[in-house]
């Protein structure tokens, strides 16, 4: 098999070869169990090693070592803040999230209104997928317990306006969540200027290793653990610790840089420019500076995002159709219909992402060919044109 | 720094080299996210990587494929069967374990009891740490909704007899959990001969790759999943499969045989042997058939087992005191004083755990260098003698 052109959702999920070869010491050698005081020299060096790596993340979005919990990736991250929370608090029980949140926020939202008792606001977004702030305003209250927005959509990319959410929460007393694993390292992110209580991340999404992310707890935020067991992560997350995922989270840290971010912003641009050419197309999300720099997602009228799809996996060009995580079913895409596009719409809508790995060459190849591969779909389907 | 002699329980967390050579494709280049009908020809790749995987681990305990949910690890596991079962019953609010178990299913039934009115019995153990079955008979009722029992203790490595508890089970209709994290590919296990409904176990445990784990769901029982989200994992555990991590889970059991068991248990009773030559020494847990192929617990009166690791560490030799988990604490091993030992003996106490890797010469310096350091630390102990 000829190696693809990736630009799905696993473009970003490429390993680093920098971060397996950071990886392989501490599968080989220092293979022990962190200890403390009480320990012996070798399960010291995978403490420091995790300790490290607990540092080079938590400063890289403004938070102390103390604050930053491993956890096995994203899902397990916003399951732990929401769920946590929620199970460790007494009175508040009103929470505030939006319609084009990730499955892993919407569905513990709706899990705790079924079986906890909450009450739950699902912001709307405009046509673009930006939050309406003055809904927020309105429903945030004394007894909201918690707000959870994500920093940037996994479909659309658009950029939600951290800080300025951040400041409607601290004014109404409310804590706040941010879903941060399709920005994290590709946005600024700083938690006490964003003033963020609770922030989720995953290493996967930037090169990392799988298996691992992260949750950032502010110091004072009390949660119930999920997973209990030998206390280990400040007791919030007990397990053995995957000391290798962390070193390789910590590496694809310091490995992303701003050069990456202004490389994926052009190949993004060219691609969305390249794809508008197609006659009845229309790009879903903002463009410019409200935008994931690795994001464009287009709705092709009159097709089927699955038979895009095929056809250019058949010419080794990998894109996703709706969420990746639903595209196993034929449900339409929630953050699709939340734009206020109809289910054909949504059913024609293809998703690309990209890494800093993606080459121009790479875009220009694609923009030919799914201009190609829409038009004869299009040329054989009874509703073409 | 010299490789050290791992003895303590990191000597079975070494990575396979070829453990990591299996894994690296998945890593560099089929990185997709598994799909299935309507997904790409790479992401398919990834896919049946996954669930060859699966099935794998599933046949090695005699389960089926759709029986196997990828978890993050053991930790993981024994929380998803226990909170999980409890929190997906109507009705049935019993429960009954032992008191010698991990942290991760003590831990989890303490809680049900605080926060969801569940009762929970913890049976005895003799002085060799084999369960009363006298004691589950009587206390097993029509109430019962749940039994968790470990095949082998993580510290004594006492085998209990799975296939008669699994009996008694069945005859008073409770499920039954066994934690196998310690057995796993060192004892016989069937799922289906010893009437097992739920089954937790581990890669690092097995030299397979640490952030993953297994749980084993007999077809019909119900759970509430832990982790929400995008429905992975036949709805029981979302989160973006680790297909790397299940990849070297696999191939780790595909690695572990019959020979590395004969091995390890002539290791383990050299080592016993020639540590109970030291005066006032005490095995804890049995000899022979019922003990595990890579364990040994000494108590040597009259010094502290963390005096015994610290010295030990000095001359390259890694052991553990008390459990793992807990050494970080000065609290003293729960499964220890279970056996009706008083405080000193479990502060006393040094466990030692083998893997495939260690060798006879490793086992005759250790002997040496124990005795050496018990005899130094007992002439300078003010209750020494």
């Amino acid at each position: 098999m000829k190696k693809p052109i990736y630009l799905d959702n696993a473009t970003t999920t490429r390993t680093e070869p920098e971060v397996i070869k950071a990886m392989e010491p501490y599968f080989l050698d220092y293979y022990g169990l962190p200890t403390t005081e009480y320990g012996h020299s070798f399960g010291l060096k995978a403490k420091e090693a995790l300790e490290e790596a607990r540092e080079t993340i938590a400063r890289s979005v403004g938070a102390e070592p103390q604050e930053v919990v491993f956890t096995s990736g994203a899902t397990e991250s916003n399951n732990l803040a929401i769920k946590g929370l929620a199970l460790a608090s007494k009175g508040k029980k009103h929470l505030i999230t939006s319609k084009i949140e990730h499955s892993s926020v919407l569905n513990v939202v709706k899990s705790l209104e079924k079986t906890q008792s909450f009450k739950a606001g699902y912001l709307n977004v405009d046509e673009e997928g930006f939050l309406d702030l003055e809904q927020l305003k309105n429903e945030i209250s004394k007894e909201t317990l918690l707000v959870s927005i994500q920093h940037a959509n996994q479909e659309i990319g658009t950029i939600q306006d951290i800080k300025e959410i951040g400041e409607i929460c601290k004014e109404k007393g409310a804590l706040f969540h941010v879903d941060a694993a399709q920005s994290f390292t590709k946005l600024p992110i700083n938690v006490k200027e964003m003033k963020i209580d609770l922030l989720s991340i995953s290493s996967h999404k930037i090169h990392g290793p799988k298996g691992i992310g992260a949750l950032y707890v502010k110091e004072g935020v009390s949660l119930k653990p999920l997973l209990e067991g030998a206390y280990q992560e400040f007791g919030l997350r007990s397990g053995a610790e995957n000391i290798p995922g962390a070193v390789g989270f910590g590496k694809a840290v310091e490995l992303a840089d701003e050069k990456q971010i202004a490389h994926m912003e052009k190949l993004r641009d060219r691609l969305i420019d390249g794809l508008l050419e197609t006659p009845n197309s229309r790009l879903n999300g903002p463009r410019g500076k409200g935008r994931l720099c690795n994001n464009a997602n287009i709705t092709f009228k009159y097709v089927e995002g699955e038979s895009v799809l095929l056809h250019l996996d058949m010419r080794g060009i990998i894109v996703t159709t709706g969420s990746a995580c639903f595209s196993r079913t034929l449900e339409p895409s929630h953050v699709i219909l939340a734009l206020g596009l109809k289910h054909e719409d949504a059913h024609g809508s293809v998703r690309f992402s990209l890494s800093k790995f993606n080459t121009m060459e790479e875009i220009e190849y694609t923009i030919e060919n799914v201009k190609d591969v829409v038009g004869q779909l299009r040329g054989i389907s009874p509703v073409g044109r």
